[in-house]
């Protein structure tokens, strides 16, 4: 596996844009990715029970055939009942009639603001446009990036190239948003993070199984605020174009687009709305799967623990009352908590008791959360299960940017 | 029921006072609470799985007759292994040898930063000063109160004088501490929100289920931030000198305590720490009341909603967000959602879509956000089961005093 500087449209076959269609003030604020053969897709959606309009039409289709994407910022088309409906079917038709496909072809995502109906004569004017200026190379997939942006500061997007086991090199590109309200707990079959990644390579349906679990140990482990999205949606599009054999077992494939969604899963993280520092947060020694997700969410998501982070401040007794209220088994006796940053990897809690009592030997706490990544390593010594799972720190302009969103 | 102007010494045979031991720099930082009889205590634990040290003592023990209760502020004894166990049992013994009781006829609880070893110097010499100075009056009830505080900004002090069915007139008295790491689930027999109950009515150990109703709607639907401390315990002490009958099940005395928790528990919540406003949210329609009360929680919880409440940014959609995050069964079709502040009630959702739509009348929604106390009410219209439950705004605050607790 090789990493590239790529996009949407480096795969083989791939066409991007992003124009503007006016929903936003000033920036490009709608997207479209085409392939030029009907893709295999699988598609994560939000678990979240109310669901955006356009997750709830494209749930009903049932074609696992996609040839584009459309994707608008600016309005999440959620919350705005049957009309909402109506005009999710009605960007899924004029992105159809501009691109000789059927309606059902072409998968539609919307991120923004929740509960105000979208202005239809900007939208088709937007996919009219899109239609005529897709492309494909570094400029379209920058276009078709900030085309899908809100309060993202960065651009994530991610690109490999691989070569599979039977001599085959393919391509494989990640494209996400996501900045706030990020929980996601995407549900292949059935994201306000939107993510899309296009491949040439070829993929059985059978692969949703495997897209699920990877979906699970990345996406599905990121937390800005715990608040999962109406929108979230994820979508893989594998065209086959490589001219390669069927990837879905192919170690190196696998890896790869595991390494693509940790990436961007870390980048939503760090991208976090308001966000100074990464928190990672490793565990081990949990009974099951589900216990060790669960501790790394409970901290994840702590206000405590991400304040204090925040401002360096060594409290780490605030990590212990995280993994105390997320009702996993531990072993107190035996269970150790490591703080690590930068080059310091400072040993908290051995044994049930704090390894520092002196205020003076704490400073070195402080020391190694004063890093723009911070990593909480906790062992429940209480059986193998592992986890892995990103989120950022809670800060002042966290709080500045959603007091005055929708402002 | 009367409100009086009372505090923990109201009701007849109960002492207290507060002393500066040295644990904090300056501020009362040890309260005791003394009853000339022993009273039969109720007692509600946290559920964290992490337990501090006087709560692990407490729990062990089986007397249900208390004499007195210890409160120590600035250290949580959490965390601090068998020390901090030998620590807890020492207070235990030496309040004891000062008031001539037995170690398990004295209750005691902790507060402060988590992870550091109490100095058991300052303790001693606390609890022997208290022990002298006990006394009842206002005077008493305001040093007990300020001794047990944090990072509160007031006293959360309530009493109330109910006269009984048989005719005996009663007192009842509620303190409680608790700002930040809000977010108790108590369990009675087996929050840091710490509170203490006094009252000389009867009660017979048969009262604790009725107790752990009381705080299952009052004190355990309380969330400052979500995190529920290691160190959350309620007691409820009875001594009888009232000489009333057994109060039990009288239903004007239920009615004062579940009055009394009430107040308390919203004075928590507008006391969470860095909050301006107070945030109510009433749940209706829920199918059962387990859900009901999730709702209510994650409502609560959301940070999104939370600081858009703190902007009054009527970005109402993010309170939909939540709801659907609860896993709650809901009926989209008839679901109501309204935003009360001050004299303003303004419909925001009704069958599925939003009320408002043109940016001027939103307006209205921002006016009414623009309170000191702002309620949510929600109408799930799936079934008939209610809750209510308190919180705060997320603030530049509440970002600033957890960045720099420790230090």
């Amino acid at each position: 596996m090789n990493t590239i500087d790529g996009g949407v449209t480096t795969p083989v076959g791939f066409k991007a844009t992003g124009v503007h269609s006016g929903v936003k003030y000033r920036s490009l604020d709608l997207g479209m990715v085409y392939s030029e053969v009907p893709a295999n897709a699988f598609v994560g959606y939000t678990s979240n029970n109310v669901k955006a309009a356009p997750v709830q039409v494209m749930m009903k289709q049932s074609s696992p055939l996609l040839s584009a994407v459309v994707i608008n910022s600016g309005n999440a088309n959620a919350l705005t009942g049957r009309r909402g409906i109506e005009d999710a079917m009605a960007m899924q038709s004029a992105a159809a009639a501009e691109l000789g496909l059927k309606p059902e072809q072409v998968g539609i995502m919307s991120t923004g603001l929740i509960g105000r109906f979208m202005d239809m004569h900007k939208v088709r004017y937007g996919i009219s446009r899109a239609a005529k200026e897709l492309d494909s190379g570094r400029e379209a997939d920058a276009k078709m990036a900030e085309a899908i942006m809100t309060t993202d500061t960065m651009k994530k997007e991610f690109a490999v190239s691989v070569r599979l086991g039977d001599g085959t090199l393919v391509y494989i590109a990640a494209l996400a948003k996501g900045s706030g309200m990020i929980a996601p707990h995407l549900r292949v079959l059935h994201g306000t993070t939107l993510s899309i990644i296009t491949t040439d390579a070829k993929l059985s349906p059978a692969f949703a199984k495997k897209w699920q679990e990877i979906l699970d140990d990345t996406m599905n482990m990121v937390s800005v605020d715990g608040d999962q999205s109406t929108n979230d949606t994820s979508i893989l599009m594998a065209n086959g174009m490589s001219k390669s054999g069927v990837a879905d077992e192919d170690p190196e494939f696998v890896d790869a687009l595991s390494y693509l969604m940790t990436k961007i899963a870390k980048a939503i993280a760090i991208d976090g709305e308001g966000a100074t520092k990464l928190i990672e947060v490793d565990v081990s020694g949990a009974k099951t799967k589900d216990e060790a997700r669960t501790v790394v969410r409970t901290v994840i998501n702590s206000p405590l623990v991400k304040s204090a982070i925040f401002g360096s401040d060594p409290n780490y007794g605030r990590i212990m009352m995280a993994i105390g209220n997320s009702g996993a088994e531990f072993n107190l006796e035996e269970m150790r908590l490591t703080i690590k940053g930068g080059d310091m990897e400072v040993p908290i809690l051995d044994g049930g008791a704090p390894v520092f009592q002196e205020e003076r030997s704490v400073e070195v706490v402080r020391m190694a959360m004063d890093n723009k990544e911070v990593t909480i390593i906790v062992d429940l010594a209480a059986g193998d299960e592992t986890a892995v799972g990103w989120g950022c720190d809670l800060t002042y302009d966290y709080v500045r940017i959603n007091a005055e969103y929708a402002t």
